[in-house]
């Protein structure tokens, strides 16, 4: 089984030649490897693809005792990631998810579906996924979202994807996933921060609309973008016909982004990606 | 002499029939005809190209006749519109400018420029076009400001085009020319309003970049947007490098903005823009 | 309910005029209108949208009177369309369309599913569409498309879409559809026609991939083109990863056109569209 | 001053560690590093950029005695490449080129532009570069095609750039500049090979146009892909609209290659391109 090599420390000359002498030693071939040094921080980043028999904590071990101490050193197979989704009402993602999983082009084994409302209940049994419906109404965001994450627990997933999952989760619940929970924006982030994207853009009388796929922090919309894409409209178009023509690039943004984590290309930089 | 027949005023049935029922009996014929209805405000929109030996006044008094009174009626000839074009110190969209006009595909003559720096006098010269230097150093905002409006009027522009001029327009300034004001903005508006958006864009990291044309007003960089284009930008590159790769973008969509404009395909509704 | 007027006919001046006078004469509001005139033929086409008591027959029959005698009048309701859609394996575009049409979003109603192939009857039969399964083996072509054309004209559809069905239709079946078979190809036409244009696109290195929806005529590929998109490609993807990339191009370009058709928003010019 | 390393050479394992141990035994350090195997062919391209006293011929020497003996290795500073561009009539991409050049952003030196008609000779004085007027008309082509060549040949150009120049070449004059001729091309290839690409795209009615920039060899329009972008087209547009419309994308995409290809981030690999 191949194996995907995730290295980040502070910069030093000499880094690649230290790493592959250690991946060459141990009769690894490196069939992709991407690296790149933040020069404002001074920081390193190194992703690398090794084909050949892999001895996880044996190479790591080789690895630590000749990078710099702060470094973080990843090894992990080339396999599907356990995740859940979260939904609210709207179809179009969660149903374009479906339909890549069932085909096996999402690269992940997508474990269950939870949803405060039950509307997509039945969309989800289609496919044969677990669904979970846990409401919000009397309880305070507290206590939802503490059943919420006892639910997703219950899965041990290695991402939470927000798909169209549309309330606020609390810090308590932010940090039991960190960098691990992606959510898709409705809109050209950081343009139209907050509730009711498109009618702003409406509003605003902008040209082109667009989507933005980004893992979640306690900032809303504030954390790292992943991925980015956008469509053109016009005067014609009210706030409910862009809200429309919308749903299409969220969909393939979401997508995306899955992709690129799911392949272990992403590397988190503070609040900013790296995408190799 | 084709002309361009703009009309807008409260919708009402027939108003299309009306409309073309005085152009028919004029012997004109329409070459090309749009039609929009703003269903928020029900208030109509038309914008069409008329062949034939048009008589504007008499044409103009037939249709306040039987339109409603609050119409605006325009009756232009389709011909070159009469600019001056603002710079401070850049010089991508001012040369490109330049070069349009020089090969006759701006539909506009470019009578000067004005520039708050001298670093582009050499460029504008070679093209044979006044330019006025006019500092800014050593005096307020009104006094420059009315020191350009001076330098501009002298020339009646129809419209004043801030190509990269870098500094805020007082109102004083702004009022003498409503809706005549055409600005291009180094983001995709609303996202990073103000100073410095590349930088804003390289620290918040996102994946794709913009420019966006719009009219001027009283609120910074909130005025009717014309047109908007966008790249795909990524985190090996710097605010520095965003700014380069955004260049292009700009002076794209600058000129794809004060073609629409200058071919009269644009109304100003409210805060919004309809484009033909 | 509001219905669609579409006139094509040889241009004159006064069309407008004349045609609108016959609408308000019916005391029918237009909510939108829109006319091209190709100057090459020489031919008016309009597309109004009427709101108010529409007399369908008496309608066309006023209109007839006043219009050239070649001219097509067309008048029709605005209501979804009944169609039928042909598949071979891929799932990409046939569950997408699946789920628009479970939700409502393709102006259409999904009458049945015909393979060549049954992989797809487990999907198709989770949104309780009917599945014909056609085997084309032991078959020739004429045959085949024979039996496909019965299985199609028991649902009497006004329109025949191809998602992703992999065979060329002989001219008999084409006949029987003229303009109203509307096929998604996977490649930017006329680039790559004909068999495998990822592997074309590969082989020619091209930066660039795209899809293109179409009407379906008797030359291979050669048909009106409806709607287009591409997404770039780089050294670094094998021909099977641009076919991967392009399905998401295929099933979006797909959706768009025939969000276009089924609005009747598509004129079809010789062997060009207009699109209002 | 900084250097690039450019090495191909059949894959093996352990490339990378040869490679950087060669780098880091010289004391240099590798700000940025490529690479890319071609698994078709099992060919290794390596791109990295150096930092520190470099000692050219003792590097390459170095390298030379530890790669396979088919290694191509180059080593290249960092610094402006001396070009050549010829041109016929159309302004707008050597308009382009001499304003970035003017203002440092073309990364390289323009020597001088030669033209088959006189036209642009203005253009070209004004921003004080040489023009050579080199008339085709009474001559054949192998003639001309010599004559260029010679006036070419003695500014000893790295790179001849084609912005519009609209006669082919013959073999004997390719084949002084292998991989060193770049051409704009105004189509997205392959679609619309040959004459008047923008003809044959409103005749066939697509919906999207673009350009390609690609390097010259002896087949017509067959060369390797760098660059390529498209815009939106649709059917109001004439035949003349799209060629005004397409000249914005080429003059970008033009640039956009240049731009890789002076920064040596462009292999030559067969009859396609890696761009690093």
């Amino acid at each position: 089984m191949n194996h995907i090599l995730l290295i980040d420390c502070p910069d030093r000359k000499g880094l690649i030649f230290t790493i592959t002498q250690i991946v060459f030693g141990a009769n690894l071939n490196i069939t992709s490897n991407d690296e790149f040094v933040d020069r404002q921080r001074n920081h390193f980043f190194l992703r690398a693809e090794l084909a050949g028999e892999v001895q996880p904590p044996h190479l790591v071990a080789q690895l630590q005792a000749v990078l710099p101490p702060e470094a973080h050193i990843r090894l992990v197979p080339e396999r599907k990631k356990d995740i859940v989704v979260l939904v609210t009402k709207e179809h179009h993602c969660i149903g374009d998810l479906l339909l890549r999983h069932e085909y096996g082009d999402l690269n992940a084994n997508l474990l269950a579906v939870v949803g405060n409302y039950a509307e997509l209940e039945t969309l989800v049994a289609r496919f044969n996924i677990p669904f979970h419906f846990i409401t919000h109404e009397g309880k305070t965001r507290e206590a939802h979202d503490a059943e919420m994450a006892q639910a997703i627990q219950a899965y041990n997933p290695e991402y939470v994807v927000l798909a169209k999952y549309m309330r606020v989760l609390n810090p308590q619940f932010v940090e039991q996933f960190p960098n691990r929970i992606i959510n898709i924006h409705h809109s050209f982030l950081p343009a139209f921060i907050g509730a009711n994207p498109y009618k702003q853009a409406f509003e605003r009388g902008v040209k082109i609309i667009g989507a933005t796929a980004h893992f979640v922090n306690n900032e809303l919309d504030e954390g790292p973008i992943i991925a980015q894409n956008v469509i053109q409209v016009n005067h014609a178009q009210s706030a409910r016909d862009m809200a429309q023509a919308g749903r299409d690039v969220e969909k393939i943004v979401l997508a995306q982004a899955l992709k690129l984590v799911f392949s272990e290309k992403v590397f988190v930089n503070n609040n900013k990606t790296i995408i190799f």
